[in-house]
C-alpha cells in the first residue's frame, strides 16, 4: 500500500460525516445470524403470514419471464389502476420501492439543514433516519394515552415551523388510531408550509371511518400506502404515495426513475384487482387480534386497541417487556418492543395464521410461567436472607 | 376548496426548487404509449435478449413463495458470494436496486452544494441527474476520438477539486474502453479527496485486460456492477458496489435499508453461481457485434469498437443519426442516440439474439434505402428548379 492509497477516501458531506452509523431496524435475518439458528416464529415485522393473492402470484410468475427487460419507470399501468381505485388522476400517484423508499425521497425533497420534522416519540424510526440523513432535526412529541397526541403534534409543528409532520394512522407501533374527522381537524391546525405525511400502511385493516376521504386538491397531505401488509408482498418492495399533482411533480424531479422491480409492479397490479383476497386477509386478522386479546386476558395482561395486523401487549414495565422479548427470542420467537417510553412497556406481536398464534400463546405462557417461578424463587431467597 | 387548501404545498428545498422537471431517459414504454402501439424490437436500453440463467429463474420461482417476508436488508448471502467471487470481504460490498440507486446514494453521500463532479460530455445522464439533485455542479469533459479522455478528465478533476469522477469502462454510450494499466495511471493522477466511480456495468462483456484488479485497500475507487446486463435481470433492479470498507460504512449511514427486492436477491445469488451462463451470453454477444459490424460494412457505415453488448454505428452526422433513429422508431425499432456531440452522430444499438439482429438489419437497410431515394428525389427536384 502506497501512502496515497493509505489516505482516507474523499470526505463525505458535512451532514453525512456527522451522522452516527446506525440502522433503523435490526433485521430478523441479523438476529438469526447472531443466534446461529433460524427463527421458529417471525412475528416482529408485521409481515403477512396470510401470503399473497393467487392472482398476484400468477401475474408475478408470468412477469418473471420478462425480467431481462427494465420495468416501466413511470409504473403507468399500476398508477392507472390505482387512480381508478382511489378516484384520482395518475399524476396524483407516485410509486416507490416501499414506503421506506418514498419517505427517503420526501425527506430529500423537503428537508434541508435546520429544517424540522415533527413525529411522535417512538414512532417509525426509518422516518427519523431519513430526516437526519438530510440534516433535519426531529421534534419528537410524546404519545398520550397510547395515541398520537394530535393537539401536541400540531402545536409543536407551529412552534418549530416544521416542514414535515409524520403520522401513521392506524398507528405503528401502538395499533391505535384516530378517526377521519379528528384527522381533518388536525390538518386544519397545521401551520402553513408544513406537509403531513399520513402513513397508511395499515389502512387495509382499518374500518372506513378511520381513513379520511382522499382529496388530492389538498396539497397539505401526502398519503402513503403499501403492498407489504395486507397484500402480503413485503419482499417485493412496492408502495405508493397519493398527493397533489404539484407535490408528485416535485418528487419526480429527484426520484430514482428505474428503481421498482418489474415483477413487483405486475404483482401489485394483480393484487389490487383482487379485492376479495385483501378483504379476506383483513377478516382473518380481526379474528387473530381477538385470539391475542383472549390470550392476554388468560395471562392477566391487557392489550392496546388495534386497527392493524399486530397487537401491542402491555407487559406493565420496560423491564418486563424487555425480559419477555429476550426470553421469546431465546425460544425462537421474534417480536419487537417499541423503542421509547412509555410504549416500551409493551411487546408488539404480529397477527400470524391460527397455527402461529397457537404456538405463540404456548411459548408466551411458558416464558411468563418461568419468569413467575424465577421471581418467586428470588422473593423466597431474598426472604430467607432476612 | 378553502383558501388554505388552495395555497401551494410546503416549499421544497432550495436545491429541488431550482431543478428543472426532467427524466434522464425516456422509457421504451413511454415511447409505446406515445406511438399507440408496441415496439417490434427493443434495442435501445442495452437489455439482454439472451434472458437469464435457468438456475436464477428457478431460484426466483422458489423465492416468490416467500414474498410475504421482507428480504434481508444486509443481503448477507449475496454479499458473501460476491466476496468469494471477487476475493474481497463482505464489508467491501454494498447492494442496491441497480447501479442507478447506488449512483443516487453516492451522490448524496459526497455531493453538497458547490461541490463538483467530473464526467465525459454525453456519458451517463442519470449520474448527472443525481449530482444536480444534490446541488452539485457537473464538469463535462469532451470525448476524444470517441474515448473517454483520461488526461483531460484528470486535469479537470484537479482544476475543480472534484469530489466525484464518473467513468464507465467499458464505456456507454460509445462501447469503447481503456485498458487496466491506463486506468491505474488515471487513478494516480486524480487529486486527493476525489473518488472515482468506475461504472463496470458492461464488465461481463469485457476481456480481462480491460478491468483493473480489484484492490479494496484503495479508497479512491468505487466499482459498480450490475445484474441488468449479462445476467439478464434488468427488471429485477439489483446491482452492487465494491469499495473500501470505510466507504461502504459511510454509504450505509444513509442508504435505504429495506430497498432491494427479495426475489432479485435470490436470483442474483443463483446467477452468480452459474458462471457458464454469463460466459455463454458474452460469447453470443461477441458474435452479435460481428453481425452489426458486417451490416455496417454492407451499408457503407462504420462502427465504433465495442467491448459491451451494444454497438455505436456512425451515421456521419447528427442530422442523419436523428433521422435514422426516428425512421427506425416509426418502423417499431427502438434504438438510442447519444445525447451530446460529437457522439450524437451515432446510433447505439443493443446486440439482440440472431433473429433480432436479422430483423434490425432488414429495417435499417430499408430505412437507409428510403432515405437515399428521398435524398435523390430532393436533389433531382432541387436541380429541376435551377
Amino acid at each position: 500500500m502506497t501512502e496515497r492509497i493509505m489516505r482516507e477516501g474523499p470526505p463525505a458531506t458535512g451532514i453525512v460525516r456527522n451522522l452516527p452509523a446506525t440502522v433503523p431496524f435490526v433485521a430478523p435475518e441479523a438476529l438469526e445470524r447472531k443466534m446461529g439458528r433460524p427463527l421458529k416464529l417471525r412475528l416482529g415485522a408485521n409481515e403477512s403470514a396470510f401470503g399473497m393473492s393467487p392472482k398476484a402470484r400468477q401475474a408475478m410468475l408470468d412477469e418473471l419471464e420478462r425480467l431481462a427487460w427494465y420495468g416501466d419507470p413511470e409504473s403507468q399501468e399500476l398508477r392507472a389502476e390505482l387512480a381508478t381505485v382511489h378516484r384520482t388522476n395518475t399524476d396524483n400517484l407516485i410509486v416507490g420501492s416501499g414506503i421506506d423508499d418514498l419517505l427517503g425521497l420526501i425527506a430529500r425533497t423537503f428537508i434541508e439543514p435546520a429544517r424540522t420534522a415533527v413525529t411522535s416519540l417512538g414512532a417509525y424510526p426509518t422516518f427519523n433516519y431519513f430526516v437526519a440523513g438530510c440534516g433535519g432535526r426531529i421534534q419528537p412529541v410524546p404519545y398520550r394515552d397510547d395515541h398520537n397526541d394530535l393537539e401536541a403534534l400540531a402545536a409543536r409543528a407551529i412552534q418549530t415551523g416544521a416542514r414535515l409532520v409524520y403520522l401513521a394512522n392506524p398507528d405503528n407501533p401502538t395499533g391505535t388510531w384516530h378517526n377521519a374527522n379528528d384527522l381533518k381537524d388536525f390538518v386544519e391546525q397545521l401551520p402553513p408550509n408544513s406537509l403531513l405525511l399520513l402513513d397508511e400502511a395499515y389502512s387495509d385493516f382499518a374500518s372506513s371511518d378511520i381513513l379520511p376521504p382522499i382529496d388530492v386538491d389538498d396539497s397539505r397531505v401526502i398519503r402513503l400506502r403499501t403492498f407489504s401488509k395486507a397484500h402480503g408482498m413485503a419482499g417485493a418492495r412496492i408502495g405508493f404515495g397519493i398527493a397533489a399533482s404539484e407535490t408528485v411533480a416535485v418528487l419526480n424531479k429527484i426520484r430514482v426513475q428505474f428503481g421498482v422491480n418489474r415483477v413487483a409492479q405486475a404483482g401489485a397490479l394483480a393484487s389490487l384487482q383482487d379485492r376479495d383476497f385483501v378483504r379476506g386477509v383483513a377478516s382473518a386478522v380481526v379474528e387473530g387480534r381477538r385470539d391475542y386479546q383472549k390470550l392476554a386476558d388468560d395471562l392477566g395482561l391487557t392489550c392496546l386497541p388495534s386497527a392493524t395486523n399486530f397487537v401491542a401487549i402491555d407487559m406493565g414495565s420496560y423491564e418486563r417487556a424487555r425480559a419477555t422479548t429476550e426470553a421469546l427470542l431465546e425460544q425462537g420467537v421474534f417480536v419487537r418492543m417499541p423503542g421509547a417510553a412509555p410504549l416500551n412497556r409493551c411487546i408488539r406481536v404480529t397477527v400470524g395464521v391460527a397455527r402461529d398464534r397457537a404456538l405463540f400463546g404456548e411459548v408466551l405462557s411458558d416464558v411468563l410461567a418461568a419468569e413467575g417461578s424465577t421471581r418467586k424463587q428470588r422473593a423466597t431467597s431474598a426472604q430467607s436472607q432476612l
